[in-house]
């Protein structure tokens, strides 16, 4: 039987905008993943009257009430204490979870003494309930249900919401996933949004077993393929052809299924392959490197880089010749050849990538527009530049900017052609 | 007298998770700027009967209800026929709205000929409503007033809703706006929240008009004052001994008041004082970097650096001496003070700042604890480190770490005691 969850986040912040809920856009996602329904979002601020009378509606029309924020000592543990109250139950001091939150807070504060008194009122929890301990915080949150209505409350910072409903909620609500749920997640990168959409449009609507969904991330496309069946093995049947139809229509475009991103594909491939890379970033100002060192364990392919943002800094680090700077200026073909060129001997790495470009807002001292960018490989074969046209913010061109360095490496190291080929 | 807004946005794909009600952000935003008080947010689908129930709710609680989304032909103009019916409006046919719209299809698709039929829907609004011409996309919004409850309509796409709530929506609230709320954001580095709440609790309870409010960010905590008055000046009157106070508690903790980040006020002191500056990276791996060159124009100070995440490239292109690599490891005191002055020998700049450390999730070679980071900053005076004990995910770790040497930063440049003093 379907289930029908409700989103309750509490937090003045929200209120006075100055944070968007993106818990809830991830709790969404999360349970539409689960099979789970979801048909109402509110958000309170820390207030516990309009808290309770939100509380008191969602259970005459939702069997999953799952409340983010308003946990922590800021707001008294606004939440917990309706919540508590709302479901008839007390609030008892579970151990274990001031034990974690001192373990976390002498990591965090190892020289100043103890945790402050208030923090300890984030160990009491309803009686009965689930705990769910923090990893990931300090405030733990917890599970338990009431005539039928099951009840989640979570953290609202999205770096502890996240996790702790993967890893502590989802197995609270396991026996609810009747069937299993399978998702495949294919990545794609050189083709727009609308571009793949259009490509799939008639057949999305035909589809109802597996789902096809597209989520659009800043110049890439994530399809998302989710099957429902009585057992692993016949959602897995459900979902391959489904999957292998998908990689046929998109080719070297999908560069990758189930993984988090460009920059983790390519260090499995350079691992595979045991090659280092090294970088060298003019307009991204170490967004490139910063992706590459997201990955723990990087460290066994990635050298390091120079952020060369000044010309004298190409020249003088990177030994980028000044007549090249000079005859055609720092965003060139030229220049951010000899950037990739230059930082790949500094380094001693088997392959090295470097982008120069134009992020904005305004154009550079030549006129070039925002957006333009070269992004080059040396190693491995012929040094080979990229032009892009990127679109949008400073941060978007940035960010496409050092995926198109990330695609050229996968590219190279698996010998696929270095240009994006029209479909 | 004050007036209480709701925001209902309409769309199934805020319930899927699609996309985050970042609607609802800046809503909140431009209405708590109004001095008109949000007290909820409700998120429903392409559902005519929980909009109803939605709105039915909303007008017994605000005198001010907001939808947003749910216009247009792809949902049927579910709002627009839902409101109309819940306040007993007819819909009726607005021929300028009809004219704007056809002017915009042309300006969009100028080869094809008319707009489609469906179109012409859209151009029907509630009886006597004051219609928002949409110069941003085709739906047009509106306003209307019945039994004191005042209902505003907006397109759901954030590139229309925003431009015709500041100019349609706010001339239409005009005579509401008495008073006006004011808000002074306080930023501190250097102290956890908790240990902020401890000193502000009884202070925070008491204190009514400004209100005050903490907000934790990584390694950070905000502190926002908001004030409420007939006039600016009044508003200003209030907030301002109350930031005094507030400064002289937290000293040189307070890094900035009503700016965006601890970066941003490194650029500003550098411009100030026309000073450069490098960074060498080893466990931030160009976050660092990446942060500075987030704002624009930075390059005015910002020369560049170096990631050094192999201890070959700290000695090769750093020139940080093997010995000290060998005797003290890579992440140890007389390795972030020799990055320091090795990028900044390199760059040619007036300071530099180095990072090196355990970012996770394992221990290094030489048993150094996750978290442990040596931060540097060389120039303008004795080259000096700071000893880093930081706590949570790498990602946390790395943000804390680069946060600290940007801290280094501003001291110097301010003339401040370099280490963080216990309060």
């Amino acid at each position: 039987m379907a289930h029908t969850a409700e989103l309750i986040a509490v937090g003045t912040e929200l209120l006075l905008g100055n944070i968007a809920n993106t818990d809830a856009q991830m709790l969404s996602k999360e349970l539409s993943a689960l099979g789970i329904n979801v048909f109402h979002h509110s958000v309170v601020g820390d207030n516990p009257q309009r808290l309770r009378a939100a509380v008191e509606v969602a259970r005459t029309r939702s069997d999953l009430i799952i409340t983010t924020g308003g946990l922590g000592p800021t707001c008294d543990d606004l939440t917990k204490n309706v919540l508590a109250e709302c479901f008839g139950k007390k609030l008892v001091f579970n151990r274990e979870a001031a034990l974690r939150m001192e373990a976390y807070f002498k990591k965090l504060h190892p020289e100043s003494g103890k945790m402050t008194e208030n923090n300890y009122q984030q160990a009491y929890l309803p009686e009965g309930c689930v705990p769910f301990q923090n990893d990931w915080g300090t405030a733990p949150g917890c599970g338990f249900e009431v005539d039928g209505v099951r009840v989640i409350m979570l953290p609202g910072p999205p770096s502890e919401c996240g996790p702790m409903f993967r890893e502590r909620a989802v197995p609270y609500l396991q026996d609810w996933t009747d069937g299993v749920i399978l998702s495949r997640s294919l990545r794609i990168f050189g083709m727009g949004e609308s571009a793949v959409e259009d490509q799939l449009r008639e057949h999305m609507n035909a589809m109802t077993n597996p789902t096809l969904a597209p989520y659009a991330k800043e110049g890439e496309v994530e399809l998302r393929l989710t099957a429902k069946a009585p057992t692993q093995e016949e959602a897995r049947a459900l979902l391959t052809p489904a999957e292998t139809a998908l990689i046929r229509r998109f080719g070297e475009l999908v560069y990758g299924v189930d993984i988090p991103s460009l920059e983790w594909a390519c260090l499995t491939l350079l691992k595979e392959k045991g090659l280092t890379v090294s970088v060298a970033e003019s307009c991204t100002g170490g967004l490139l490197s910063k992706r590459f060192t997201d990955l723990p364990g990087v460290s066994a392919v990635f050298k390091g880089g120079v952020v060369s943002y000044w010309s004298q800094v190409k020249h003088d680090i990177l030994g980028v010749p000044n007549d090249l700077l000079f005859q055609y200026g720092a965003v060139s073909d030229p220049v951010a050849r000899a950037m990739a060129e230059g930082v790949r001997t500094l380094a001693g790495s088997d392959l090295s990538l470097s982008i120069t470009g134009v992020a904005g807002p305004d154009p550079d001292d030549r006129g070039n527009p925002v957006g333009l960018v070269y992004a080059a490989i040396a190693g491995q074969g012929e040094t080979f530049v990229r032009v892009i046209h990127a679109a949008g913010p400073r941060e978007r061109i940035r960010t496409v900017a050092a995926s198109h360095a990330l695609d050229l490496l996968r590219r190279r190291l698996m010998g696929l052609p270095m240009e994006i080929e029209k479909r």
